[in-house]
C-alpha cells in the first residue's frame, strides 16, 4: 500500500528539469518514495526551454524550499556549472544528473548514471572486477558508465563511438583517474570481451538492431543495456538467447533511484 | 472521499509564491481540488525572498508547465508589472493576487480578495447594494474589497487607515472608477452605518481587541473580517454578541477558492 501524496506550505521541493518533461517518469516514482518515506517532499516536472536554460535555473535554485534537481538530457553536461562543488563521477565526467542543497546553502552535483548501472548489474550477482568490456556510447551516459566501471575495477575497456575524438577524450579524463585499468577505442577485432554494454542510444527505436558488432556471446558474458524498453532490444534478445547474466535500462533506473534517494537524504537540506 | 493526489511527467503546475510559505493553506486546498476535478495538476509553495522576487518571477513564468501563480501579501502590489494583461479589479487598484497563463502564453492578471470577501457575505443571505459601509484598513486587502462593495453598489464606504494619504489614494482611484458610491475618510463620529468591514491586520494577534472605534451595532449590521482565526476575533465576538449577520476569513477565503478555481479553469491553460 502506498503512502497518500500531500502537499501544504511545508512541503520541499525537488523538480524534474528538461524540455520535454511530458515522458519523465521521476516525477511520479521519487514522489512517492518521498511519501512512503514520510517526507514532506514532492518531485515535479519542470519544462525549461534549453534557450531559457541559463537564465531559470539560477531562479529555480533561489527558491528557498527547493532541496533538489535531476536533470534530463541533453542538459547534464550544462550542470556542473550551476553546482558550487562536484562529486568523483561529476567532477571526472563533466556531468551532472542531480543536484542537492547543502546545509551551508551552497548547491552539490553529480552524476548518478554510472552508479545506477552498476547497481543494477551487482544485483544480479555477478562480479564486475577484472572483466574485459566492450562499450558502445561515450556521451553522457557512456562516460558516466565508463567512470563507474573503472572505478569497478574492470581490467580493460574498448570503446566504440561514431564521434572516435570523443571516445578519445573520454578515455584521457578516465586514464588519468584510473590509471590500472586499461582504456583505448575498439578496433575491429571483438573477441576476447567477457562484458557488453550498450550506452548508445540504439534500441530507443522500435526496429533498431544492435548497436554495433558485439562479437561471440557465451553464457560467461556480462551484457548491459542502457535503453528502457518495454520489449527486449536487439542487444537483450542476444543475451538471453546466449544464457548470459544481463540487465536493461529498467535495471539501471532502479539502482539510480536508490543512489538519488540516498543523495537525496533530508539531513543535507534545509530551509534558507 | 477525497480523490488522491499524482504527480506525473504531465502534471500541470500552479505555485502559491511567498515568503515565508510554510503557513499558507493554499497548497493543499487547491492540490486537493485540482485532484477532486480530476486536473491533473498541483500547486506547490515556492518560497521566494522579497531580494530575489524581481528575478525569480519571470523565471518561474518561463516554466513551460507553469500554468498560474499565486501570491502572498507584500507581493501582491508587485505583482501587475508581471502580467500582460489585468482583470478589472487588478486595473483598478494596483494589486494581483493571482495570476493564469492563456491559450497565446501571455499572463493575465487579477485580484480576488475583494470578490472572496462578496462571495463570503452573500452566502450568509443579506444583501449589500444600498449599505453604508464602515471599514478599516486601506492596505491590499481593503483595497480589493471596497473595490468589490463599491462594484455591488453601496450606498457609502468610509475608510478608517492609519496612514491617511493611502486611504485619499484609494478614495480617489475608486472614486474614478465608481461615481455613484459616496466615499470619504472616516470621522470621529460612527453612528449610522449598517455594515462594518475590518481589512486590517487587528485580530491577527492573540490578545487583539477592535480595529478601532466601530460605533453600535445592531443585528440589522453586516459584520465581516479579513483575519482568519481559530477563535472569533473582537470583531466577531461583538456581532456575535449584537446577533449581527457576520463573515470570517474562513468565509472570505472559501469564497476566493470558488472564483480562482473558475480563473484557472483548464481551457484557458496550455502548454507552450
Amino acid at each position: 500500500m502506498s503512502a497518500a501524496v500531500r502537499i501544504t506550505g511545508a512541503t520541499r521541493l525537488y523538480a524534474i528539469v528538461g524540455d520535454p518533461v511530458l515522458q519523465v517518469r521521476s516525477a511520479e516514482v521519487y514522489t512517492q518514495r518521498f511519501a512512503d518515506k514520510g517526507r514532506n517532499a514532492v518531485l515535479v516536472p519542470a519544462q525549461v526551454g534549453l534557450d531559457r536554460f541559463e537564465t531559470v535555473m539560477p531562479a529555480l535554485m533561489a527558491l528557498g524550499n527547493l532541496d533538489g534537481l535531476l536533470v534530463t538530457a541533453p542538459l547534464k553536461q550544462k550542470m556542473p556549472a550551476f553546482a558550487n562543488c562536484l562529486g568523483a563521477t561529476a567532477e571526472c565526467i563533466g556531468a551532472v544528473n542531480a543536484l542537492r542543497r547543502e546545509s551551508d546553502g551552497t548547491w552539490t552535483g553529480d552524476m548518478f548514471d554510472g552508479a545506477g548501472f552498476l547497481h543494477g548489474i551487482e544485483r544480479k550477482g555477478q562480479p564486475i572486477r577484472g572483466r574485459r568490456v566492450l562499450m558502445f556510447g561515450a556521451g553522457g551516459a557512456g562516460s558516466a558508465i565508463a567512470c563507474a566501471l573503472a572505478g569497478a575495477g574492470v581490467a580493460s575497456i574498448r570503446i566504440v563511438n561514431p564521434d572516435p575524438e570523443r571516445s578519445a577524450r573520454l578515455i584521457a579524463v578516465l586514464q588519468r583517474a584510473f590509471p590500472d585499468c586499461d582504456m583505448a577505442p575498439a578496433g575491429a577485432d571483438r573477441s576476447g570481451f567477457d562484458m557488453v554494454v550498450n550506452a548508445s542510444p540504439v534500441g530507443m527505436r522500435p526496429g533498431d538492431g544492435l548497436p554495433g558488432d558485439i562479437g561471440a556471446l557465451t553464457a560467461g558474458t556480462l551484457v548491459g543495456d542502457v535503453v528502457v524498453s518495454d520489449t527486449p532490444t536487439a542487444l537483450i534478445a542476444r543475451a538471453i538467447d546466449a544464457g548470459c547474466v544481463w540487465a536493461d535500462g529498467r535495471d539501471m533506473h532502479s539502482g539510480q533511484i536508490e543512489a538519488i534517494m540516498s543523495f537525496f537524504a533530508p539531513h543535507v537540506a534545509h530551509s534558507r
